[in-house]
Formats: structure tokens, C-alpha cells, sequence
């Protein structure tokens, strides 16, 4: 009769994605691994955070030259125990799953690989090292281990704004890179390359610096045709700023609206929700309504 | 008795406005390049963006130097092929429409007369060629192959916050006008022609890249003075920011409750409107609706 | 009985304001400049409007040295001539109200009067001549003459939203004007004269320039502490910009549905407008109001 | 029966958090001091805060260089007059109270004893005088003289709107400081040293310089990659700049109406709640209604 318990749940479960060992050291495994909400499971889920953080930390830091010069052997060494580390918590995430191949093609688990393999990489091709960095992405686990079930609702929130506005925003963006596009070659025609506008895809450049109100200066108009027209187009950004904004904030406010009305009033008779403040009728099943109260 | 056909079109309809042919050749050419509903319509549409956007790109590749030394020709002799192709679609839409001429001056027809132009223009002018760029325009075309109903609703309703707040945002930037001029002025006094504000129009620049935070840094006030007043009229326009974002704003959040609402049920009982699209009774007097209707 | 006639007007009336003289010549001069209703007055005040557009775009014509060394005399001739009119128009406007003493401390009284002088002074002080650009404050005028009830009906509610929204603006004016002496003390101790950041009062500018999200780039932080804080501020600053937004526009949201009420329905017993859709009394009189029927 | 006056204060109230001595010396100069209501103590706070504003303006000044030339003995006279006078309120504050550590431990304690302590400091390091400036949080107790009960409302409401967006905020800037790390990380790497991103810690500041459109222009892309990836940023944080906007916007509009319908009226003979602040008549049974009374 009741049908909540088997609601889809809305986020990531992993037990239902790479199922669960029945028994032995794998099961055990799995649940400090995957489970957050045993202890070990926390304290292994804090543990790895903090070491994200850290590792994180030691490629930031070995990229000034100054901290590289003086301890560029113990970044390295450090480096090295991170990626061991990290490639060991890889192996074994893969080793205690029923589906290996489910993991090793979710999302975490490409950020995993991703994680540990610019080190080895960084072998062949030095450069690789700084993308290291992409450690960053496994930090989305710590939503996990906190349990902000309200930082979640207000992520899914976000996302559900982002997502309602996302095909206005898109028409929104086509209609801005068409104007990019256009003031860009207008600007290389009136500049000219001996204004700094050498070439279409740079007076673009310098378009949307411009229209996005960043304004680094490094191309700037010379002549007065061209500081009018820039002028026009700063105007015009500006007002077109406006645009985006209302979108998403129209979007929230009809959410939040339309998140308020369930916690309203419910049907004494089918025990459905979020009946209007004037109604006096349920609207599921017809049943008179008893007065609506403000609390 | 079911008027909804008769509805007035809110979008432009070639059929109406320039005539489709009885029979013949003419009218398998219209059903070809005015109508995106047949299978070969889509097919001529879609053929004509991409060839389109590879047109744009070579005009802006063409116009970076280094690309032009080496690949000089070819993009001459491709920028030749896509002005005839176009010029021979330009002719067969006039050929195949009843009225010519109402094609020849709508919207698109000039579009489309003016994305060939530069090229036949450019054997007398070079510089002319770069107006080629005009061709994103026929872009807008996109919108009817893709039959994006959703995109074009946003589109719509876009339009529609726009235009109601048009006269407010009109209203407001004749404020800002009066404001950079008079700021203008009053910059130009203080910190003189030695400082880089060499006359009023440029330091009215300098008040519109101040006032709408692009700050190119270009010309910068070097007085003490100079410096008071460019920081009041910063936070000035800081907050003056906030009045379009929120004209705009409002508007749609305005345009999102009253579109909602007009749109809703009415009960056959009572005949009290404005029920849930969701709702299975008559929450005024308890009788079912019949099954709403998404029109 | 009816009061509504008797309500004060929001606007300025002249008629009230100055007294219109009863018979004779001034009373016909009175009709053309101060009326925008007649023929002759708003040909008066369209002839007006247009001249001190020219006259504002000789001041600034003439503040361009190119401009000035070619036509100088003949920009001096026009400025004269222009200031001769509005001289004229001053006194005229004096000459034909009843309490001329009224008409000349009122607002566009005093602007009037502003709007000539710069140019006799410049006889003495050169330089007070760009201060003509001060007749634009005139151009206020245009309001009058369009007729543009909506227009004024769009600004007096922008007012409206910003009056009522100017305690907040003041009190988080004061805030940011707190954070900027903060930061700017600060930012001064970090990076020092050295740095470009020579006082406390330029280290505000800088900071004014970088929360405002100007970013000139003439004074940017060199340390790595001072780029730290600017990082920290930028981020707050980006926060903070959200807050005045968010107060407008709260307010015009709300404005609007105040707004939208009164043109809903009206009660058949005592003519009152404006009950709520469900509303089933008068709230007014107590009559039982006619079902609502949205249109 | 009248259970107003026992309503917890939301602000802050000395009375109850330190102690007012029961007669003496103490318990009138606490009347001065702490108190804001009497005449004398409203003269004691004026005189204070008028005292801070030109103590900080003095600090201000001394930073400039060309004044304390000029001026510096003076400004070093001023700067210990005021702090002696400023020690001496210390001491009072904490002698006139019956809980001195309690006051020595709160918000305003603290900051009055930081106020005072550079001065003293700078005997030994000379650098710390420019701390002073801590005075301006002293001046939070402008709020309390001038009785700006409606500030303070707008203050709650704002500090509300803020503490009810602060989780959503918090994500949102999280999210965003991931996005600066792995555009800085990927700056640095297509970028390089030789273009001004030295390391990247100097790239997220350039991300974040960026993002938040300030756009100082001290670093800026060199590279075409770069400067496509930069412009891809640019687009994506103004779209960005969009979500706290509306978040806030959101959180306020919904405070607006929530406080709106509570405080509203109900009828005597039916019950029905939210009657409009001017109705005479009940909406909903016609009933004669009370005279609205604002709380």
C-alpha cells in the first residue's frame, strides 16, 4: 500500500550499481569502502579526503618555483606515496565489488584511474604532473562522508534551477556569441591589425572580454569610430547581464514557490499533499477538506 | 467549430506571406526551400547551415595572417564557391515564390542578398569581404529545422520580458546617458587633456567603461580628485546595476505567474478556474475534472 | 462625497506651483512655454528640446582639440548665440508667471538659470565653459512635452522600488564602505608604498575599484599574501553584488503584484476596485461581490 | 497578561548580559555609558562616535605621505590624545558593570580593547599604528544611538535573507573554487611561465581575477589556446554570476511574502485570515472588520 520505500532515490546508490559481496574479506572490504555510514566506512571516507586535500596541496605547491627549488626531492617522494597509495585504494575498490567493470566506467571511477595515472605518466612525459590536480574531482566525495543531506537539497535545488533554465540560457549564449561575432568584425575592420586587432578570432577575443565586463586592457580601442562602437557594446552588455540573472532568479522563485505548497495541507482521507490554502475540496480524491489553518 | 487552425501564427509562415506555387517545378523547388516539414526540406536546411558555418569559418580563418600566407587561395577560390552556391539559392527562392518581390524585402531576403554581396562588392573594394561575416544571420534559419517549439517558447517568452520592460530599460539608460555626461564633464575638467581625458567625448569613454565595471584601465584618473569621483561613481553604477537586473527580473518572474495561471482548468461544476494541472477534483466543489489537456 | 478628484497630485504642476497670469501677453506666453498641451506649447517645447541637444553636442564638439583648432570661432559664435536664447527664454519664463521669485528657486528654475551662466562667467574663467554641458539636466523637460504618461508611469515606480529600497542600499553601502577601509588598511600594510599602494586613501580606490569589479589594473597587488587578500575580497565582492541586486529586485517583484490588484475587479455597490480574485464581499462596503471571471 | 514587554530581544541587550550596578557612581555612569535612551547617555554616544570618525580620519590622513611631512608631530599628538581618551572609556565600561569579564569577552568588548591596543603597540613596532583603523567596527554602535529601528529591521532582514542563502552560497562558492583550480592548473600548463602564469597558485589568482570579471589585465593569455580557453571561462562565470544573484533574490522575495501574510488580519465572525491591511469588510462572510492596528 504504501509505496515511499521504493521511490527512486535521486542520487548515486552503489550497492545497487556494483553490488555487494555476500561474504568473506571483500564484503568486508566493501563496507569501509563504499559504505558511509559505518564508522570505519567514515573514518575511511574522512581519511581519503584528507588526503585528496593533501596531495592536492604538494602539486599546487611544487609548481612555485621557489618551493620546488628547495624540497623538489621530498615533493616528489611525497608525490610518489600519494599515487601508491591511491593506485592501492584503486585496486581494491575494483577488487571488492561484484561488477569491477561497473566501477571502472562510473564516474568516480574514471576520476579515480584519472587520479593516480599522470604520476606514472609524468615517467615518460614530465608535463603530465601538473595534472595531477584532477584529484580535485574526487572531493565530490566528501559530500558523501558529511551527510549534508542539506547541502544536497540545496545542490539538487541549484541544479534543478540550472537545469529548467538551461534551454533559455542556451538561446541566451547563441544569441551572445552572434553578437560576438558580429561587433568582432566589425572592430577588426574599423580597428585593424595596427590597433591590436590582428586578426577575427582576436577581435572576438576582445569582445567578449569586453562584453562579459572582465575588460583586461591588453586590446583596447584606438580610434573614435571604434571607442563608439565599444561604448555601444559595453552598453549593450550591460543590459544583456540583466538577462541571465532574471532567468535563473524567476526560476528559483518559482521553485522555492512550488517547494512550499506540499508542506501545506493534507487529505484526511487519501493522505495526499499540497492542496491549495483555498481549496475545500481534495483535488485527488474529492473528500471535503477541513479548514485550512496557518501555523 | 474547432477553430484552433485558424489560430494566428506567431511566428512568420513563408506559405501566407509569399505564396506557394500550384504546380510544376516551382512548387517542388518552394516545398524543398521554404517548407522544414518534408523529409527533403530538412535535408536542404540542414545542408544550408552546415554549409553556412563552414563559410563563417573560413572567413574568420582567412582573416588571421598567418593562415591567409599560407592558404591564401584556397580560401579565395572556397569563398567563391559558397557566394555562387548562395547567389543560386538566393535566385531559386525567388524563382519558386509566388511574390518575388515580398521575399525580396522580407527579413531574410535581405539577409540573404546581403551574405552574397561582399564577395562580388570585394573584386572592386578587398576590405568589403570581411562583411561576409553577415552570414551568421541566416543562421536564425536553425531555429525552424530543428523545430525546437521548446527553444522558440523560451525565445518567445524571452522576447516578451524584454519588451515589457523595454520603456523601463529605456528609461533607466537615458539616466545613465545623462549620468556619463555629465560625469564626463565633470572628469575632463578635473583631470585635463595631461591625464589622458583629451576631450569630452573621451572622457565619456572613460565614464561608460567605468560604469559598466569593463575598466580597461587604458585611461585611469590620476588626481586625488579625479580618484574620489571615479570611486563615487563606481559604487554609483554598482548599485545602478542592480535596477535593469532587477526590471528584468521581475518582469519574468511576473510573465512565469501569469502564465500559469490563464492556462489552467475549469471545473464543469462551478465552473471556479484555476485548478492544478494535476488535480483529479474540483477543489471548490468536490466534482471530478475531466483529464487536463496540454495544448 | 467623491474624494478622488481632491487627491494631491504626484507630479508638478506648474499651474499651481508658479500661478498662470489672467489676461494679456503674458498670459498668451505663459500658454506657450509652460502648457505642453496646446499646439503652440509643444511646438515651443520640441523646438526647445532639440536646441539644447545642439547646444550640448557644440560644448562637446568643442572640448575635441581637432575640432577646436579648425571651427574654434565659429563654436564660439553658436555657443553665444545659444546662451543669448536661453537667456532670453529665462527671463521670459520669469517675466510671464505670477510668483517669479517661486519659478526661479524651483528645480528646472535653477537649472535654467545654471545652463547660461558658465558661459558669461567664461568670459572671466575660461574654463567654466564645459560646465554648459549642465543644460542637459534640462532635457528633463522631454518628459513633458512626449506626453509619455507610461514612461513616467515606468519611472515613478523605478523611484518608488529605489526609495523604498534606499534604507537597505544605505545600510550595506555603509558595510562595504567599512570592508573597503578594512581591506584598503590592510592591503596598504602588505604591499606598501613599493607597490604602488603609497596611502590609506589609495589603497581604498584600489580596493573600490577591485569589489565594484572595475579592475583598472594601474595599482595591482605583487605579494603573494596581497594577492591572497585581493582573491578573498574579489570572491566577497562577487557575493556581496548579489545583495543590492537581490533588494531591488525583490522590491519591484513585490511593487508589481501590488500593482497588478487594483486593475482586477470592482464592486457594483460602492465602485471600489482592486478585491482579491476569491475574494466573495466587498472589503469596503460589505456588498456580495459578482463571481470573479478572469479575462 | 500582557506578555509584550517579556518578548526575547533579538538585538543585543547590555542590561541583561552584563549587569546595571544598583545605585552609586557606577550605576550612573552605566546610565551614560551603556545606556542609549537617556539624554545623557544619547550626548555620551554621539560625542563618541564623532570622536572615532575623526580618530579614524586622522589615522587615514597620517598614511598620506605628503601630509605627514607636513603634519606628522601633530597627527602623532592626536592619534595618543585619543587613545588615552578611548583607554579611559575602556576603563570605565569595565568598571561600571556589574560582570566586567562578560563585557571584556563580548562582540564590542573586544573590539574596544583593539582600538586601543596598536598605539600602545606601535611604541615598540612602529608598523602597528596603522591598526587603528580597527576603530571603524566601533562604530556598529552608530546603530544603537540613532535608533534606527527601521534600519535595524532592514539589517534583520538582509542578515536573514543571507544566513537562510548562507548554505546554498557555500556550495555554490566550493563549486566555483574547483572551477578556479582546474582552470588555473590547466593555464598554467598551456600558458607557461614565459606568459606571466608562473605557478599555479599565480593562475587561480588570474581565475579568479577573471571570473569575477575584475580583469586587472596584469596577467593576461598570450597563447590562442589560451586565450579561447579564457574566453570560455569568461562565459561561463557570467553565466555563473547569475546563480548567487538569484539565489539571494529568491531567499528575499520569499521573506517579503512570508512576513506579509502572517501579520495580517482575521475575521471576528468567520475566522478567515489574510484580509489586505485596508479592508473594511470581512472577504470572505462580509462581516464588518476591526480597525487594522499595525504591532
Amino acid at each position: 500500500m504504501n509505496d515511499k520505500p521504493t521511490a527512486i532515490p535521486e542520487g548515486f546508490d552503489p550497492l545497487v550499481e556494483f553490488g555487494k559481496p555476500d561474504t568473506g574479506v571483500r564484503r568486508r572490504l566493501y563496507t569501509i569502502i563504499f559504505e558511509a555510514d559505518t564508522k570505519a566506512g567514515r573514518r575511511f571516507d574522512l581519511a581519503l579526503v584528507l588526503l585528496i586535500l593533501v596531495s592536492i596541496g604538494v602539486v599546487v605547491a611544487d609548481s612555485v618555483p621557489s618551493i620546488r627549488q628547495r624540497h623538489g626531492s621530498t615533493m616528489t617522494m611525497l608525490e610518489w606515496g600519494f599515487t601508491l597509495l591511491f593506485s592501492a585504494e584503486y585496486i581494491a575498490r575494483l577488487a571488492c565489488v561484484r561488477h569491477p567493470w561497473r566501477y571502472a566506467t562510473s564516474f568516480f571511477g574514471i576520476i579515480d584511474l584519472l587520479s593516480v595515472l599522470p604520476t606514472y605518466f609524468a615517467l615518460l612525459v614530465p608535463e603530465a604532473a601538473v595534472f595531477l590536480d584532477i584529484r580535485i574531482l574526487r572531493l565530490l566525495r566528501i559530500f558523501r562522508i558529511l551527510k549534508l543531506t542539506h547541502y544536497v537539497a540545496e545542490y539538487t535545488m541549484l541544479a534543478r534551477a540550472l537545469r529548467a533554465s538551461g534551454r533559455k540560457i542556451l538561446v541566451f549564449l547563441s544569441a551572445v556569441l552572434m553578437a560576438v561575432l558580429i561587433f568582432g568584425t566589425v572592430m577588426y575592420v574599423v580597428e585593424g591589425p595596427e590597433n591590436g586587432y590582428t586578426s577575427i578570432p582576436m577581435a572576438m577575443y576582445w569582445a567578449i572580454v569586453t562584453m562579459t565586463t572582465v575588460g583586461y586592457g591588453d586590446v583596447v580601442p584606438h580610434t573614435t569610430l571604434g571607442k563608439m562602437i565599444a561604448s555601444f557594446m559595453m552598453l549593450l552588455g550591460w543590459g544583456i547581464l540583466a538577462v541571465p540573472t532574471g532567468i535563473v532568479t524567476a526560476e528559483m522563485a518559482s521553485l522555492r514557490m512550488g517547494r512550499r505548497l506540499p508542506t501545506t495541507r493534507t487529505c484526511p482521507a487519501c493522505l495526499s499533499e499540497g492542496h491549495e490554502p483555498e481549496a475545500k475540496y481534495c483535488s485527488d480524491c474529492g473528500t471535503a477538506l477541513p479548514r485550512y489553518q496557518v501555523d
